[in-house]
Parts: structure tokens; sequence; C-alpha cells
């Protein structure tokens, strides 16, 4: 219970077992760590009891146990809400913030730590918590370089724990961006298998094939950062043109099919004012401009 | 010149040597298979005479050198101007057509295929004409299941050639919906780049972090599927209300950063409508059903 303690009891702690939080703590399990946990409503802190886990008593007692405090609550408000009574211990120790929240909220978080002289990691699960402990469950970090390096392998018992830089805020940038390209991939996704199905095309037949396509297509996301980087946008892959008319064939199919043409109208929307913005015959990454550019044609 | 030429001169004929036709015949000559090739204008068979192609003196000279006659022309319409007057010489063959053209085009002309007594399979080239020739590049085919075979070692020098079924119409719908896919997915990175760049993030770090997410999302596709097979859409991945805060979110920050809204307003919109119809505490792959109704909110 005092901040004098010098050699942890625990590798890890962890506040908050929600889904997430639950998750997290049995990776550390998994990953040979000895660790504590605590949750207000104490049932699920016992399940993980039986799984190996040190109870604390409190809040407080959680901080104490070691040197590398894991924070997964609902929001902002309940991390303040749950830390600020044990703020003093927190010193000397690395906070890292798995909470959703914003760049705002983290910036604020890493400020407030600092004032308490704990350092700081923001952080966010990508992957969902189906995946947690796995190599492939990427986890985006940023703050304290130090502190990342120093529980670096504990970390990795996560997943790919991916550090981005100084900036506290960053973590929550990549994981609002990360979410967007999802669903990107997803509308995409769900528009292209209710086009198949209205044609008769079985969903698991098409998945294997679009899931086979996409390595493809990631590898074009590669290329097109590049791309944006150097504001140069070759027509390897088609000019804004040509695709335009593709689309507007994806569009009239799917009108032709009955399905909805909500998707294919993003795309047309903006190629067409790529196009308007006199782009017709550069790459189609020239759209990041017209997105940057603001949402005038929404 | 003769249709009863039984030891064909070569394992493939091309027809048309635009970027595709000219990367196609590359690919069967680096296979190690004798190639034909003809372009109406001839400067481009010279090139792939070269390099080891044998130049047809005309189409009707290039259909009688192989069983095997792959076609790549700017529309239908050409193919049947450039195979009409031949059309004599193509039965007993297997005619491969890579043109890009609608699932009526694909329907077409394989009716006329078989007036002439020859084996037809459509096709389209998913992955641009960069990879043609190596293993991720995909092709997919569609048509006859026999000429599919007896070519396939052959057909496979081009890249990961996919076998979709009997119906000559599939490699188009298919085409068409992995179109509109990779659409997704890049509309989504682009607006995520335009974003995280707002924030000064270098494009070719979030490239890198964006690219390693993608498998995670790509394995999505794969259940997500298999939901909308079964009309069962759990919420492991999280429910449609869960993701429309998450994406209005998403819209916020965007609007914040100065960046267009158009790219999160086409996910809220979609996940409006699918929890208006009740699905709010579904699975998010419950859009797929939104979109299949027909487009009454785009």
């Amino acid at each position: 219970m005092s901040d004098e303690i010098n050699v942890e009891p625990t590798a890890a702690a962890v506040i908050g077992l929600g889904q997430m939080g639950t998750r997290l703590a049995q990776a550390f399990l998994a990953g040979g760590y000895s660790t504590t946990v605590w949750n207000r409503s104490p049932a699920k802190a016992e399940a993980l009891a039986a799984q190996g886990a040190t109870r604390a008593a409190n809040a407080g007692e959680a901080v104490a146990a070691s040197s590398l405090v894991v924070v997964s609550l609902p929001d902002y408000a309940t991390v303040r809400t749950v830390l600020d009574p044990v703020a003093g211990q927190l010193r000397g120790r690395t906070l890292v913030n798995l909470t959703s929240g914003t760049p705002h909220d983290a910036t604020a978080a890493a400020a407030w730590a600092a004032g308490h002289g704990a350092a700081y990691v923001d952080g966010a699960a990508m992957s969902g918590t189906r995946l947690v402990g796995r190599p492939e469950a990427l986890f985006v970090l940023s703050g304290s370089r130090g502190a990342f390096e120093r529980h670096r392998t504990v970390l990795r018992s996560l997943g790919n724990s991916t550090y981005l830089g100084a900036d506290p805020a960053l973590a929550s940038v990549y994981d609002t961006a990360l979410f967007g390209l999802a669903w990107g991939a997803l509308a995409g996704f769900y528009h292209s298998l209710a086009l198949v199905r209205s044609a008769g095309v079985d969903p698991a037949e098409f998945g294997a094939v679009a899931t086979a396509h996409m390595p493809f297509v990631t590898s074009l996301m590669t290329d097109h950062a590049r791309q944006a980087d150097e504001g140069v946008f070759p027509d390897d892959d088609g000019t804004v043109d040509v695709h335009l008319a593709a689309i507007e064939h994806l569009s009239d199919t799917s009108d032709t099919q009955g399905i909805g043409t909500q998707v294919p109208a993003l795309f047309r929307s903006l190629l067409r004012q790529t196009a308007a913005e006199g782009h017709g015959a550069s790459g189609i990454a020239s759209v990041i401009g017209a997105i940057a550019k603001g949402g005038r044609d929404a």
C-alpha cells in the first residue's frame, strides 16, 4: 500500500475487468506474468483469481502491486473517478490507459498523470477482444517512450503492441482512423455480398474469393500512402475517369439487381469531385486530396 | 489456317495486345509456353515477338495456332468485330475472354461461342496489370468447366486463376462486386489517411500500421459472410448501436479536423437504416440486409 515498494509483487495490474480488461488480464497470465486485478464489482475479479490472478482489495492496492498499471474502463471520466483517490500512489509507475476516448481525453489524462509523477501511455485495442493475447491482435500505443520500452516485453503478451510516438493523442487518432478504414472495407464487402447474393452466389464461396483478393487491395494502400506523401498520383492502378466509368457500372448493376446504391454513390461522389477539381487523368489516390479539402461535396 | 489442325503449334494464342494482353502474353512466355500473338495494330506484336512470341499475320492465323485462344480487347463489340470473320475456325477450341463487360455481355458471348462449336470461359483480371504472372494476381473465370480444366495449367501461369462455376456470367458478377469491395477499402483508407495527416502523422507510418491491421479486417469478412448465409448476426464484433456511436465520433473528429465527412456519413446512414429496421442490438453484419433491401435510404 506504500509507494516505497521497489520489488513489485506483480508484473502488471489490470484495473477494470469488463470484456476487454478480463482478456488483458488473461493474456498477461497466459504470458507467464504475475498479474493483480481489481474491478469495482468484485465477481469478475473472482473469476480471474481462479485463473491465477491476485485480487486487490481496492484500486490503491492494485496500483501498489505493480509498476505497470493497465486501465480499461468505460470512459475517461470513470478513469478519473477510480484513479483520483489513489493518484499519490502512481508516482514512479507507468499508467497504460486502454480506455476509449478522444485525442483531447488522452492529452488531458497525460497531463494529469504527469502532475502525479506517473509515466503515461495511451492506447487502443484495434482487433476487438477475441484475439487479445494472439500475435495478430493490434494495440496502438503512444506517450512515454521510456515507459513503453520498459514494459514492452510484458505488453507484447497482449499481441502486436505498436508504439506510435511520444504524443499521447496519437493512439486515439489512429484508433479513430483505423476504425474508419475497417468500416470502409466492411461497407464495400457488405455491398459486394448483397450484389453477388442477388445473382445467386453462395456467400461463403464469394467470401473465400474476396478475402483472397484483400492482400492485393491492401498492397495498393502502401503505394497510395506513398503517393499522398509525394503528392504525385501516377495512373498505374487506373485513372479517376476510368474508375468513375467502372463505378457507374457498379451502381447500374446494383440498381438492376434491386439492391441499394448508397455505397457506389459514395465512390462516385468522391471520384466526381476529384475529376471536377481537374484530376480526371490522375491516379485514383488523388481522391485523398478531395477528402482532405473538406466535405463540401458531402 | 485450317481447323483440322490437331497438334497445336502453340500452347496459347493472345488476341488484343493492350496493356493487359501484352502482360498475358508475357506471362505465358515466362511460364515456358509457346505463345502466338495478334493485335490490330502490329507494333505491339513486334515487341512481343522480340520476347519469343510467334506473330500471327491475322486473327484467323492466331486462332488456328492454338486450342486456347485468350482475348483481351476494349469491349465485347470489338470482340465480335474481331472474331466474327474467323468464327468458323473456333470450332473445337477454347475461347477465354478476359474483356471487361457485363454479365449480359458474357452470357451473349457464351451463346455466340456455343453456336460456333467453341468452349467458352469468361474472365476478369482483378489485380490490375502489374502483378500478372505472379501467384497473387487474381483472375476469376467461369463457363465451361471442362475447358478450364484442360487449360488450367497454362492459365495458372497468369496467376491465381480461380474457377467460379459453369455460369459464364459469374466472372463478370464477381468482377463488379470485387471492384466495389476494393473501392470500399480504398475509400476508408483515403479517409483515414486524410484524417491522420490532418493530425500531422506521416502517411507512410500510418500506411504501415493500417496494412498490418487489414488481415484482421479481412478475417471479419469471412465471419460476416457466414453470418449472412445463416441469417444470424451475433454481436461478437460489436452491435449496430455501439458502432453507430463510434461512427458519430469518427464523423465529429473528421469535421473538427476540417476534412470531409462524406465517408463516415455513408457508414452512419447504413447503420441508422439498420437500427431503424430493428437491428440496433444485432451484430454489424446485419447491415447487409439493409443494403440488400434496396437504396431507399440512399
